[in-house]
């Protein structure tokens, strides 16, 4: 009884069910994923370490794993396939287990996504050379840590709307993501939502309720 | 040669252009509103008081004031009209200010507003009474001071994405809006894109390029 | 001679005495278990992780111990039982420790627990459909992280007293349970008393005080 | 339709319904004044500044004002009297106005009130001399502004409940209140339920809860 | 006797010396101008509002005024004239004021300074439209406030070392400059040095240094 | 009642007795005033603004007023005479009104107060010149605002103790005295002890504990 | 060459020479143990783990280590004895380690030291019966975690100056010490010098200057 | 496809490319190193902690490490000499590991650098007794922890730039660099520019674009 999944959820909104994994045990996680595997195709736990995963293993083998993500998925059929894509942007190197994190929810939520890695302000022209991946999406996904800026130069490039996640990588005064996340909050540019600090699963949640508005 | 104007970003994206009002003289505001009209059909200036507004109606009598929104429009041809609707929430009577530039500016873009104020958690019944809204429009934007979690129970029952809007309303420990802010970042609801706090203008933007994806 | 137990409390308030468990040594703990037991039926020592608890066992055999809880118990006859009962409430599974934390301290105090796991506002339905418990029970005390809403919400709908326990449950902006915490100080509705961060045990004995008045 | 009064509430829990004042017009205030008035006895309105009273009191002439709690009250009939006795202390003088917002609340909610003023703990005696006043109480709010530590000394002395207030009486490093809060958050002692900082009606409300349980 | 002017810093350095205006009374700014006007040829005294201007100009006649960087200046030579031109630009209008503070500062010390204002990176074509101003100068002071991003694309493009000057220029979580001030410490490009919120004086003071190096 | 003068305190520690000026009616300084004059031969109120002052003259002609330290007096008799110096120094000529309101309140409790002014560590030589004062007073307070820094100097030359008050003089990331605070408590330097904010009032006290023990 | 031992501070003060041991490596430690011990009768280094400490004596036989105060002694004479007595308080058990940090190094300047564990104001009785121990010494180092509200009533009792220590004692909002420090700050009692969090080091140094002033 | 390396800048500057370390895989450094060398003579890598280097090098054997400044090397040429010196300076031995990463980037750069390691303003007579130093350099880096006073003092003697790079280093209210930071960005010497914490490769750039200017 230590957890009530809320199926309802998942009808409402058609995504597949999500376990947030810290903090529980893998005995909750492998009950949870149980009771849900009852009711939709696709269920999944974030933020899961490799040792975890190995211990769930145990329990569940037909778990699939996703490494940069730390994603696991129980899939017991496939998803529905929507129409529309997502863009998703590192500004670095060290941001793109967040992007990934961001880019398997998505692309298990039945999204085409397309990726671009290490494209931050600081060398602005490799955004440039890249400027028409934001003409063929739908919506676009930016992930930086550091200073955070990408947000702001492409909300200003694109027509699409911009969902800004903010990355606890940086050292000093990042704070662990917050500085980044007082840039995108106080962007100039319009058409930003922003995220909580290394949210890339709930970026892909609402850009795929975005893009099935 | 105070300002460039961005034509460009009306241009890419068909919204009216905004002036940001504070810290800039009257002689500033009207001269950029000259420039713009020259181009976009509807210009807008935010966080015009209504003092500030009567040194602006001297020099430009073509002016109109929402004044609960703090908005001037500088209007020289009907906008373009496009499908959607927005929801506009307040969980408080205080929060109307910040949620009618969400409304008038969302209006200027051409979309229709459904508006529904006074219905914050501390009397659920409020919204579980008038939940149907929810149904009826295809982005919401909520927007709630104080302890912020209006928008946690809408993400969790619409289908549509929610756009969250912490408003500087509250005393002591509200820190001028950064307690509802961290509420809704951290909100266990999916499908919630966050904005500064007391932007209803940003918020509108962004339900635009939602609604027009 | 480092520590001066304080049997005053105890007999002020009937309430079992209580050790903070971190930063003491074992030797120290025991010590002073010893000299409460002299004094008082029930004495617990609270924040004990297992490896802990198992140098104390060596040195005192009848301690038990509440692994989810963390807390160790030194009883030497039953406690007096009062009337009156306590309502636990948690937003999510990852918040159970805490809110064991409380209710084992009441129990240990002589008071009925009725446990709720799991109704966080995301998902109000959840609430909803458990919401006569609210009527049977005296106080209630919830327990929430990530956005910390439900307090909120339980004493909108409640006309006991509310004791709301912030848990260091949460990631990025949740700074280690200070978002939960301003919610739950910038609440809307009425009759809410907060708490520190992650403190089961002292919201336990609030309820009790409140019991016992 | 600005405003969406929680007749529900009152009737939940018997207490006169209130309006916070900062951020609404006086016809707003009037105008739920009105409103409330056809069902409650008793409805009251918080932080009105003298000036908002004359232009309140202009417009509903049977309006009272307490000028230190800065309380309106519209009362149309004498409220229920209930058992129990408030007793509300602060550390300092200027602590007194914060006080007095519970204090009226608290008699106007059909209480008996107990005041003891400027007992802060740099003067320990003074408390001393007056402890029997925890002895005749029932529930005790502590009032306290600086480094707002008289609550820990008051629970850790009385077997009743303790409510705790912070105020933002103090300079520099008091942050408008944080210092006092952090304090009241931190005690060692056993009892204490802490309020948002200036929240003397928020007290008193409480406090009213506590004493119908 | 309630300042010693600090010639030997004129003399170390070559610059103007200069009088922080705020918290000084008018007879302290007078007598400050006239000690240093003996030694130096051009002393100047910043955060100098009109009204203060006023009084000062009845008791020193020979003063001048610049408005926008609210600097009075008090010149009995023409101070030398030095090789190197320094680059000033803002992201927005409302900047303005901070960037004419270190353009004064900067002619007023001998140097040539080149104006770019509006240039932020949420319409990136303005800066890349004026790229070739930033091959022309020796240094670059960019002048930020909101997101603050602009000295990270600016840097990213210059060979020369920048120098940036978050302002107080936002609202909500802005924080008065420091949102800005964080991306400029956190900034991933190399050659900046930051300075205090809104310290377009100081700003020149580090531009004159590093040119004359 | 609503004042519980602490006469105690005076008898133990042979001081003036001190009124905290703000948040408090003339009336009430001037009933406090009268109750500690039956007692003390000398007692003050501090942040008394002019404007205050006035008021409080009308009621109480005897009172005298020191406007820079913003302190009002109320004499009897001649106060004893200590002995011990202390040296009062400044960084800054805006830091003086703290300073003389240590200067004051150290005089009127009997000791001889030497006066240092603006000899901050930016113009090192400026107290390398001055060093000969730091021998010949029993205590120092120093107080200075911005970075703070003149304290760790101070007690890395002086044998005496030092008492640093920070100063809310400054801008931007001062943080109205927040900055140098911190580099006050984080001084390499040994033998300093740390005030409030802008608390001169409290340095004399603690300089007068110090010299009289 | 890395380090430029202060042997000036030592004759200045006539206090043992200290090293802090964080971040240094031993051999770094041992060698600057060698230079002191040619000029001063007793070195010590601080927050010494006993894993360093062994380290250490493999290097530098004669070296002596008090395991609570985590302090490293190399004593080559006995130091000079000074009149005065030093009360060293601690609020809680937990405490102990920064107070004992603090008697080590009174100890081994030549001061009495008088302790007190464990009377924190959460049991006021227990300071109440201890307080002749504050007639008796010249100055009173009070050690405090949680809410530290000790030293402010220790002021309020006792004629000597105090001197206040926060401690990291504590969870959740105690912010490692910030909490404490806070109220120790901004304390109503006058005659209070506050340290950093957990430097008793610098307290004893501080208590020494004061008896030798 | 995940590392965008920025060789523009490489040629814009004429500066050493640099990989920043952590969060990054072994593979991922070594792939970033080897492109890298084909276009520069000199690729560094920060912030390599020696069990990293001991991966590197079995993969990448003609790599060099640099223990103290944590960086590796990959040099396939002799970098050009260019003329000019850095002076940098530490105000504690603790602070030496982040002025080596100044140091040695520096000296990968062409330039000539001159250490002077623990002269903080705690022993003023330190720094004057080295003061010719000042004289030698172009430009100083200036590295301090606890309060981070040295730049001031340094900036108040030197007629060259001053760049300030607070560290981490400290307890307490340091804040882990916050302190410093603070201190630098309110430094009322004129002619610092700040680098976020520990930033001492960042300070070596920005000399390095200051001296070829
Ligand atoms: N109320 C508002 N809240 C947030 N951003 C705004 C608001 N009004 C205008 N803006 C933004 O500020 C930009 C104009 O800034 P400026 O060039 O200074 O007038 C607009 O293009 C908008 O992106
Ligand atoms: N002084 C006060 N402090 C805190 N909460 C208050 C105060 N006065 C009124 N409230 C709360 O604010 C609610 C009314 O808000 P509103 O609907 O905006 O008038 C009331 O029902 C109370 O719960
Ligand atoms: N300027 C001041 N700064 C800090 N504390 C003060 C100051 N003036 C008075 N106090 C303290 O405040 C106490 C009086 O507070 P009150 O009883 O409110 O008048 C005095 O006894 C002092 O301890
Ligand atoms: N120790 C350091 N401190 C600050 N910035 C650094 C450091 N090392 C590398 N960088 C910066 O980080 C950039 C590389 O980031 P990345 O592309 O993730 O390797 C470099 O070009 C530098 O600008
Ligand atoms: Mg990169
Ligand atoms: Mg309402
Ligand atoms: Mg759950
Ligand atoms: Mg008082
Ligand atoms: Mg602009
Ligand atoms: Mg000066
Ligand atoms: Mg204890
Ligand atoms: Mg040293």
């Amino acid at each position: 009884d230590f957890a009530k999944v809320d199926h309802h959820r998942s009808l409402r909104t058609g995504f597949p069910e999500a376990i947030w994994g810290p903090g529980k045990t893998p005995e909750q996680i492998v009950a949870i994923f149980r009771t849900m595997s009852e009711r939709v195709p696709v269920a999944l736990a974030t933020r899961i370490e490799p040792e975890v995963f190995q211990q769930l293993q145990v329990r569940l083998p037909e778990l699939h794993y996703h490494p940069t993500a730390r994603i696991c998925v129980l899939q017991t059929a496939d998803p529905p396939q929507y129409p529309g894509a997502i863009g998703i942007l590192t500004a670095g190197t060290v941001d793109i287990p967040v992007a990934e994190e961001a880019a398997v929810t998505a692309e298990l939520s039945g999204f085409e996504v397309q990726r671009l890695w290490d494209v931050g302000v600081a060398g602005i022209h490799r955004l440039l050379s890249h400027r028409t991946l934001l003409d063929r999406v739908d919506v676009a996904i930016v992930v930086a840590g550091m200073e955070g800026a990408l947000p702001s130069v492409v909300a200003g490039m694109a027509a699409c709307p911009v969902i800004a996640v903010p990355t606890s990588v940086g050292y000093g005064t990042s704070f662990g993501g917050i500085a980044p996340l007082l840039t995108m909050l106080n962007s100039c540019a319009t058409g930003i939502g922003v995220m909580n600090v290394d949210n890339g699963f709930g970026a892909a949640m609402l850009a795929g309720k975005i893009l099935r508005t």
